[in-house]
């Protein structure tokens, strides 16, 4: 099965707004097994529309558009489609009702323009759309599709995830895939470890260089989802065998999502002091779940960046966080530049004490000024976890 | 004049990256005055790729390649365009000389798949590539052209910036625009204002709810420079005056950029405090030119954000963090959840003081939880940016 993807919108082509709909609903596809060929992006221009999505379901199962579907003059999806299969829309009366009301409820006036939101042909069925005001149309043809969805993407996801993904007729495949995630190795030194292990087609294994690490990616397609990971089971086996050591998680986790489940399971608190990385260390981990609970508190001294980082200061800063917040244990990242390299250095210290033990390390990365402070954030993250997993 | 985008590549079709190539071009072309009135992604498919290079040729003048200009089999632009045109590819001697150096300077092995990159065909002149080791490649025939660049962004947009759109014939008219900041401000009530005010043609005036608050876009269409900007600045002056107060920047300003400025040029040193933005504020200020010499220290405690958030705390919090940092200016960002509301709604309160004065401010935003932090901060640096104007 093949779908193509046409997102409408004028300011996509002005470079007002950068278009992620298209990678959300490839990756939704692809793990659905439905092939996809092509993604068109358009302006708000009736004519062009016709002719693209004329050409979309001439080569395509199911063409998926996003955007164009608002009350004003310059939304023109629904006119584009009633053009393409000769069809006239009509104000449907159970849709005008629900708009009425959505109205009514937030005391706004409804203008006019907002009927052409209850519109539908006689061939196209209206999608709730529980985000918004503008409904999806879904028509189908000689077993071929036409889906509008909504531009804006939490509308459109919502409505993709609810009420067209259950719908959509399945595959006969589908694919599947692991990710691991490792830091403090380089994306080529992978490469060339993985190399002589990883099979070539199916399941097929990718590198990618990540700001939290590098993510290797492993894809199985197969007839069922048993079948995929039955596939991906033995390579992942490999791939952990030969680089273990680096690996600090794996699909969704992030280094702050791991830490803060080790700390919150162990019922450990913490004070952090942050010079190199000002605040960001803090604020990544308490946007994870249960941080509430053990962030006891952080002391951020900018000037520190710049003169020096040695490993006694860095400890010293961990255990004046530690008694200041009263917490278990302490955590402090400094850092500075590299002097006398031609490429941008910088060397990070890391210090994690509790109240009898110390852990210091330190770390020389090749990276931009700018970049310092999310490394030394993800460093500080990752020696954190190897000081709580090793306890 | 018309061009058209074409990104090639698998890895954009199975959801893998999100494209940011096109957004970056689209813009680039409307400040050219060149109209772009399609883009579409198509995977590592020869015959696919030449099938959309004919049609984007028959109808725009101008059409760009993004992708596929890597060493591999899976790269195909370059084989694409050759038969586009009809024409043999064949090695070129001053690129493979040029590729062999490169090689070697870096003492890694040049395999023969390398090779595919110092390829030309007749009519192609090869385009410099300074970031990486595909050059691109600029076919013109009969007044239009195919213009083949590498994928990387950061390749591409060096290569765009100074080898294409340099030489790029220029269009007729050129499109400018201004963009004026606001916060505190709700995106509705300023369309209301803005409605009888502004033209509907030229310039066009749009409206933008970005994280840092409310963007609003002038954009004009002229002859030249001088022609556009003079278009922009009666719109420009109608907009200040009836939303003035609520103006705290405009094009490439950020909040903290703002700040940074009004802090280094008064030469005032800043402590601050945290309780809800749990680092996010001096994250985002530590990042602003001249930070370090105005940044003294932050102290985030992040379970204050529960239960209370008066303003006496507040004041209180942003006090002590002046002292312990022995700063000239504190700033305190505390909040916590409305309750009885069906909304997430947030209470903020942010204390600005200095040696003998204070200033304390609260309000209410409808955010969900995660978005606290960033609106938090945000609001932070507003309330700093008014006291330091204020002064």
């Amino acid at each position: 099965m093949r779908a193509e993807i046409i997102c409408v919108g004028s300011e996509l082509l002005l470079g007002d707004i950068t278009d992620s709909n298209t990678r959300y609903l490839a990756l939704r596809l692809s793990q659905l097994g439905i092939d996809l060929h092509y993604s068109t992006t358009v302006g708000d221009n009736r004519a062009r529309l016709v002719d693209c999505l004329s050409r979309a379901l001439g080569r395509s199962h199911i063409v998926l558009t996003t955007g164009g579907l608002g009350p004003t003059d310059d939304d023109i999806t629904r006119e584009a489609i009633a053009d393409l299969f000769g069809e006239s829309a009509t104000v449907d009366e159970t849709l005008a009702r629900a708009l009425r009301e959505f109205f009514a409820l937030r005391g706004i006036a409804m203008t006019s323009n907002n009927l052409k939101q209850a519109s539908l042909i006689p061939s196209a069925r209206a999608v709730p759309n529980a985000r918004g005001t503008a409904p999806g149309w879904w028509v189908t043809r000689e077993g071929r599709s036409v889906i509008a969805m909504p531009g804006p993407p939490g509308e459109m996801q919502h409505m993709w995830e609810n009420e067209i993904e259950p719908r959509l007729q399945r595959s006969d495949s589908v694919i599947r895939s692991r990710t691991l995630k490792l830091f403090n190795i380089s994306e080529s030194l992978v490469d060339n470890l993985l190399k002589p292990i990883t099979p070539s087609r199916n399941p097929t294994v990718a590198v990618y260089a990540k700001q939290d690490g590098i993510h290797v990616r492993i894809t199985a397609k197969a007839a069922n989802d048993a079948g995929a990971l039955e596939a991906i089971e033995p390579v992942e086996s490999d791939v952990r065998r030969a680089l273990g050591e680096f690996i600090w998680g794996s699909d969704n986790d992030t280094q702050e999502s791991v830490v803060a489940a080790l700390l919150t399971s162990r019922g450990t608190t913490l004070a952090i002091a942050e010079a190199v990385t000002a605040g960001h260390l803090t604020s990544l981990l308490a946007a994870a779940p249960g941080s509430e609970s053990f962030l006891r508190g952080t002391l951020i001294t900018p000037r520190l960046d710049g003169a020096s980082a040695n490993e006694e200061d860095c400890v010293a800063m961990a255990r004046h966080a530690l008694q200041q917040f009263g917490a278990d244990m302490g955590l402090a990242v400094v850092g500075c530049a590299v002097e006398g390299t031609d490429e941008p250095m910088n060397e990070i210290v890391v210090a994690v004490v509790g109240p009898s033990k110390e852990r210091v390390t330190t770390g020389v990365y090749r990276s931009r000024p700018h970049r310092v402070r999310t490394l030394g954030a993800y460093y500080g993250l990752h020696e954190l976890r190897r000081a709580l997993s090793s306890d």
